[in-house]
Order: structure tokens, then C-alpha cells, then sequence
């Protein structure tokens, strides 16, 4: 069975994995993320990392099938650059592909962090079995992966499944994005966090498990609305309205079997989220369509780190 | 070079098409649809009819690479059936794919007539060249199709593509399908149609163009608006705004590289439809997604008979 080594690259965390074609994890590092400020040193010490993990497996890099490498985007796929990450100082433009297969002498290509992801829960996770799969992600902003037929459909610049700028309320509120009405403004983390730290009453529990409203986070949110805060249970009914807005553009447009949720779908739980979400759905497409959805939440939590890259090189594999 | 046998199987026509692989076509037939009430006879008299023009070509069915037909959806496909076509009296889940197999002993495709058309812009007209293409038509209702890296995107039940019915307007106007909001609500034909016989008034262009307010139709508006009625062109600003609006959700979804779009902005042209519409398009995007993104009128217009069901054939051809 074919190995492949994947690495994904975070803002905080690196994680290494060498795995088998069918996920069996042979050897992991994980290690603090640590830009130098130098795009090629820090490219440097990851070969370094990899080649290390691979010895003390007692593989050879010539044995590998194939590296992968989960990024936070946008990236230029054609050149293997990512462009201007906000969590890696330095790495803006840095040729992450071919600095890495010149160091190693093995293919390794590069994904962006939601693509990857939703490849992850698609071959490893909640959307095992299916053909179409569409990831969603409202941690910072709002993020999402299509596997279409089995491969991620990235569109032009990589730039497809940017589902978190659909304008789901035209020309209303302003997003980070500096356009009006896009999803995330509605349901996006930093977005919701502003909103919260501007309407939360002193008197809601929101605000008394924040210490103040200036703290409050959709973290409290969750918290409070599971203890029966009006207010929490408002702001979540809202959150829940908008992402199924957004779930029922995406029903039509795509037809997928399975949306697999991640983030705050996932710490909201059945009852506060996806219960709710799966109901205004169900009331808002047609029943056939309605029939066979599934509206998930994200299996892999931790272990994302672990596939991410994985999934990236299996990917590419199959490709070929 | 293969030879592929296409049929286009309309509400009022049927045509047949002979072609090879670059879209020569070496012979071509139409005729009146006639359904008899009975798919199956249909289906025997349009297979005498493919035998007769391949007899008149001088080719014989086993030199034929594929048969495709393109026909009203939606289709079961992979029982190769089409489902409750609204023009096809007696065609409720006739199995058209079968049964043409079996009278011409040759492999047989069907796709959707809006999948089709979306092939055909991509592979002989407006989309030539790009890898993804979506291709939208208001005609009576709102059709989409979606060729993503050079295949159509199916989904769930082959329901994909289904863009009038994203909630444009959340709760919004209600739709022929019965849900509301949907985009096709607001451009469709028939939806405009309905709004424009309740609202025209007596003294518009409209009015007069059509004979009275109960008899305008969108096509009369077309024609006003380019003759300056102040009504009509509030109506096709209206239906501009709409149309950028779901062009704009699609940007974000597929990020294509060619939006193509049919009949009523083929009719109202650069002026009154496409350019307003790129402009709106324009300011609700990103910068880098709008910079390539090339938004034009269908180009195969009556061709599109001759090229709809070859596409599928060909799709099909490669495929495999």
C-alpha cells in the first residue's frame, strides 16, 4: 500500500503524518507553528522535521507516493505559493510546493486549509460514502470545501467554495471582506463576536459567563442558550436561520448528499443547532431534495490535523 | 474520427444530428415532436428515424461511438428514465435510454436539456476554452447547468444546476414550485410574465406593443425599453438586479471562469442586459474574481437543436 506523508500548516500548530493509502497513521509529530519571519528557513526546518519523522519510521523519502500540504489560503495553485496568510509572518508569496519537493525529492502539493478539510471529512470523516460533500466552517470567518464527484472543485484561483461571501442579505451588513451581505457577516465568528460585544445585555447570562459583554463571544453564547438564556437562545436561532439560508443556496446550486458542519455546528451540538438548521432547511427545499440530505456535524475534530495533509496527497494520487 | 448520433428531443421539435467529434455535422433532421400519448411508440418512430438518417449518410449504427439525447428534465438517470416532463404528454418515466439502446444496438446517454446546453456553450459556442462554465436561461421558468472542469455537475438526483430556485429574497415572492423567494420568482418568464400582465400600465410602450397590459409579456418589454419607455426600462433593471444577484452567489459557490447566459439576455443584448448586469456583478465581487470573469450571451442560438444531444454523446465518449 502506497505511503504518503502530509503536513498541516496552521497559525498555532504543525502537524506531520505518515499514513497509509487508508488512513492508518504509521508515525505523527505535532510542534508549534514558530515563523522565523523567513519564509525559506521555516520551509527548511520542515523538511528537516519530515525527514526526521521518516527515519525514525525507516522510510526513505524515494518511498513516499507523495507529500501533501494543507495551507491557509488563498493560494496560488499553478506557481505552489500561498499568498498573504495572515498567521504566517513572512510567508507571504513563499513557494511552499517546490521548496519542499527540492529539499525532500519527492511531489508534494498544496491545498488550501478548507479544501483540505473537506477532503478529510469526505474520505475519513462524517461524509464517508458520499459523492458530493460540501464542508462548512464558521470559526474566524466563514469557510467551505466542495468535493464534487470525489475531487474538490476549486474553481478559478482556487477561489470556489468561498461560500462564506454568498450575499445572503443584499447590501446589508458590512463584512470583513469590505463587501455588504455576505453570509459570514451574519455567521462568520469575528463578525458575531463584534455584534455580540455591541447588543449583549449586561443582564444575560452571556454576559455574566464573559465577565462583560466587551467579552462576550459566540463561545458564551453556546454556553448560556444550553442553560436557557433568552438572549443566547435568540442569537442562536438567528445564527441558525442565516447558515440555513446559505445550506439552501447551496442545496440548489449543488445538490450534494451530506453538508458536514464544523465549528460552532459542532459545539452548538443537535439540539441548539443542527436540529434547528436541518428543520428550516427541510422547510425551505423540495421535499425530494429534502429526502436524502444530510446535514452533519464535522467527525474529526483533533484528528483533523492528522489528515489534512494526508488527504491532499491521496488526492493527488488518484489524480494521476 | 468517432461519430456520434445526437437527438434534442423539445417540447414542439425533435432534431437529429449526425457529427464527429470536432462538430461537423455530416447530416441533420428535424421535426414536429407529435407526441402519440404513448413514449414507447414515440421512441420507436424517432429510432426509424435516426436509422433512416444514418442509412441516408451511409453509416451503420455499429460505426456510431454513442448516442446522446438531450431532453426536458428532471431524469432519473440512472435508470435512464425521463420523469413527468410537462411537455411530453405520456412520457412520465418512459425509459428513453433503454429502449433506444435496444432498438439501435448502440450505447445511449440522456441528460437534462439545460446540462445539455450548458455542454454545448462550453464545447461549440460562448464557453469554448474554459474549464468552468455556467450556463443560465430565463425562459419560462430559470434552468441553469454547471460544466465544471469539463463535465457537468449532476448532484443528487441530477439536481444540480437548479439556480432559479436559490431563496434570492428570503420569504420572498412565491415561486411556481411552491417555495418562495426563489430566484426564478423574480426572472423567469413566467413569473414575469404574470407580474407584468397584473402591473403595466394602459398607457406604457408595454402596453402598446402587446395590444393591452394583459397581453405583455417580457419580450414586449425588451422592445419598449429599447424605445425608451420609462416602465420598461424600470422592468429590466429589475431583472437586471436580480440576475447579478444570483450571478453573484454563483461567483462565490464555483468561481467559473464564463457565465453564458440565454434567451431573454441574448434578446435585450449589451445595452439593456449584459453590460448593466456585469456592472452589478462587478461591484458585489472581489476585485481578483471579477478581473477574469467574463459574463456572455449564449452563441448557438438555433444551432443549439444540432448540438445538444452530440455534446452528450461526446461527454460520454470521454468519460469512459
Amino acid at each position: 500500500m502506497p505511503l504518503v506523508l502530509g503536513i498541516d500548516v496552521g497559525g498555532t500548530k504543525i502537524a506531520f503524518s505518515l499514513a497509509e493509502a487508508d488512513g492508518t497513521i504509521r508515525a505523527r509529530d505535532r510542534r508549534p507553528t514558530e515563523c522565523s519571519g523567513n519564509a525559506a528557513d521555516d520551509l527548511d526546518r520542515i523538511a528537516g522535521d519530515v525527514q526526521r519523522l521518516l527515519e525514525q519510521a525507516g522510510v526513505a523519502p524515494k518511498d513516499l507516493a507523495g507529500v501533501g500540504v494543507s495551507l491557509p489560503g488563498p493560494l496560488d495553485l499553478e506557481q505552489g505559493l500561498v499568498l498573504s496568510p495572515p498567521n504566517l509572518p513572512g510567508w507571504d508569496r513563499a513557494p511552499v510546493r517546490d521548496h519542499l519537493a527540492d529539499a525532500l525529492g519527492v511531489p508534494v502539493h498544496i491545498e488550501n486549509d478548507a479544501n483540505a478539510a473537506a477532503l478529510a471529512e469526505w474520505r475519513f470523516g462524517a461524509g464517508r460514502g458520499a459523492r458530493h460533500v460540501v464542508y462548512l466552517t464558521c470559526s474566524t470567518g466563514m469557510g467551505g470545501g466542495l468535493v464534487l464527484g470525489g475531487r474538490v472543485h476549486q474553481g478559478v484561483a482556487a477561489s470556489a467554495g468561498e461560500v462564506g461571501h454568498m450575499p445572503i442579505e443584499w447590501e446589508g451588513e458590512r463584512c470583513f471582506c469590505g463587501l455588504d451581505g455576505c453570509l459570514e457577516a451574519y455567521v462568520g465568528g469575528r463578525a458575531w463576536t463584534k455584534r455580540l460585544q455591541a447588543i449583549t445585555p449586561p443582564s444575560s447570562r452571556v454576559a455574566a459567563l464573559a465577565g462583560s459583554p466587551a467579552e462576550a463571544r459566540p463561545e458564551h453564547v453556546v454556553e448560556a442558550a444550553r442553560e436557557g438564556d433568552a438572549f443566547a437562545l435568540g442569537e442562536m436561532e438567528r445564527f441558525n436561520d442565516y447558515l440555513a439560508r446559505g445550506i439552501v443556496n447551496l442545496v440548489f446550486v449543488l445538490a450534494p448528499e451530506v453538508f458536514v458542519l464544523g465549528t460552532i455546528a459542532v459545539a452548538a451540538g443537535e439540539e441548539l443547532c443542527l436540529g434547528p438548521v436541518r428543520e428550516k432547511v427541510r422547510a425551505h427545499v423540495w421535499p425530494f431534495l429534502a429526502e436524502g440530505l444530510r446535514i452533519v456535524p464535522a467527525e474529526l475534530g483533533a484528528r483533523m490535523a492528522d489528515y489534512a495533509g494526508v488527504v491532499v496527497a491521496l488526492a493527488e494520487l488518484e489524480r494521476s
